[in-house]
C-alpha cells in the first residue's frame, strides 16, 4: 500500500429503478401510448433513470464506498428503488 | 413454462440521454446537492433515463426496427436527446 495517492478522474454510472412490485405509472403510461400508436406487441414497460458521474477518485475501494453512499443518500430512494453501480473507468 | 405463444417474448432496454452540449438542470442540481453533502470530488453529473421493454418479437430484424421506431417516436425527443438500444434477449 503506497501512501502516495494521486487523485484520478473516474467515471461511473448509477442505474436506479423501482423495486419489483412497485407500481410504475410512467411505464404504464408509455405502454398505453404505444398501444395507441399501434404497437400491440408490447407486454411491459418499466422505467428507470441513470446518472453518469465524473469524480476524483482515491482508489477503487474509496470509489465504491463513495458511489454506494451517494446512491443510497441522494440518487435513489431506498424504500421503493434499487440501484446498480457500473464503474466505467 | 407455458408454450401457448408462437412469437417469442423479447426483452430490451432503451437508454435515453441528453445530447452533448444540452443543459442538464437535473444533473447540475444533483452535483450541487452532493457538494452540500460534503462530496467535493464530483466533477460532473449527467442524468438520463432508461426503459425496460418486454415485447413479442418476430425476429431480430423486426425487433430492431420496432425498437428504433418507438425510441424515435415516443421514448426520446430526437431534438435534444439521443438513445441507445440494448437487446437483452
Amino acid at each position: 500500500m503506497s501512501s502516495k495517492r494521486k487523485a484520478e478522474l473516474s467515471q461511473a454510472v448509477v442505474y436506479v429503478k423501482l423495486k419489483e412490485g412497485v407500481l410504475d405509472p410512467q411505464g404504464l403510461t408509455i405502454k398505453k401510448a404505444l398501444e395507441k400508436l399501434g404497437y400491440q406487441n408490447v407486454k411491459e414497460v418499466r422505467s428507470g433513470k441513470f446518472f453518469e458521474i465524473v469524480f476524483d477518485s482515491n482508489g477503487t475501494q474509496q470509489s465504491t464506498k463513495f458511489l454506494n453512499e451517494i446512491s443510497d443518500k441522494l440518487l435513489a430512494n431506498p424504500v421503493i428503488e434499487k440501484f446498480e453501480i457500473e464503474v466505467v473507468k
